[in-house]
């Protein structure tokens, strides 16, 4: 078996008393190609992200669900950059995410890209909750999203989430199964800003 | 009683099939006084933070933990602004997160305030797991921030977050209790964005 030696958690050390929707996930490029994603539980994953917290309720995320086989999905998948293209194609979908960053009264959403993220986690931990895993991507051509989806132009498209059915790790490269198996992070300690003359 | 006409979950209507972890989840106003949230459940919050995803494991988020009756606390609330003090004084603590826009070597981080909001919504769901809830705000000086705590310049002050135990709907005013029951989002169908041509 050359799976053996593949971890069958993603936990990584320090974190194990952390949820395992939380603790357990990792950006997967391993997609199971012959997954399907039901309807059902695509609108459960977009339901989830629908009722993610936003300041002021402003709900500035906008979406674009694109199941494998759509011309959606066919227009998403055309904008996606480089080794993207190698791995995105075995997920079940792709979802598009934006926000809308001045309103069409023209204000400006402070927090519109961070709750954005808020939605794509909300999305991400739904989907491990179902069964499903994740790859969040920033690199897409943004001028073709808008050349082929209809965003309004206070609206900045910021990331597609890969969706779908983990697959197997010894399927990928060398190179994409060392990158599945390095899960790191910096200290806490390197994140913490403290006090002004606490250090001193 | 008076708080039997309260709810005892936030489920939404639609939602219901959502993980309760995210569907249960509101941001009240109603935190618990005599709750005091201990170092090792603190650690696990920012543990689940600190493990969440970025543009390529940026980790642009930073953190300033303030537990009720520290120093940090005392400047953290501080900063708040308007009805936000009316309330927050009673959350276990206040965690304030910030995004590192640009790098010590001038780098921009395109992703930074999406990663920041992912991280803000995992502290958010270990929350609840833990048997806690939050009430992200964006209602802060900024400026206070960076006279108080050592914020580097390529980094932005976003949200404070309280983080606490569910009090007593009860003990809310009449606007604010009225705020905690109403929940609502947009239909789906007006964050979907179209296919070009797909509408004609």
């Amino acid at each position: 078996m050359t799976t053996t030696s593949l971890p069958t958690t993603a936990a990584p050390t320090g974190a194990q008393d952390v949820h395992p929707l939380l603790s357990e996930r990792w950006s997967t490029r391993a997609f199971d190609p012959e997954h399907v994603l039901d309807a059902e539980t695509a609108a459960r994953l977009m339901e989830a992200a629908r009722w993610s917290p936003s300041a002021s309720n402003t709900q500035p995320w906008r979406f674009a669900l694109a199941l494998r086989g759509t011309p959606e999905h066919d227009a998403l998948f055309g904008t996606l950059m480089g080794f993207n293209t190698a791995w995105a194609a075995k997920a079940s979908a792709l979802v598009l995410v934006a926000a809308e960053r001045t309103t069409p009264e023209g204000k400006d959403l402070r927090w519109a890209d961070l709750d954005a993220g808020q939605a794509v986690a909300h999305l991400t931990v739904q989907a491990a909750a179902d069964g499903l895993v994740v790859h969040t991507m920033g690199g897409f051509e943004v001028d073709r999203v808008r050349e082929v989806f209809e965003v309004p132009g206070g609206v900045e498209p910021l990331v597609v989430v890969a969706v779908g059915r983990q697959g197997d790790l010894a399927s990928l490269d060398e190179k994409s199964r060392s990158r599945e198996l390095a899960r790191s992070r910096a200290p806490l300690s390197e994140l913490l800003l403290p006090l002004r003359g606490a250090s001193a």
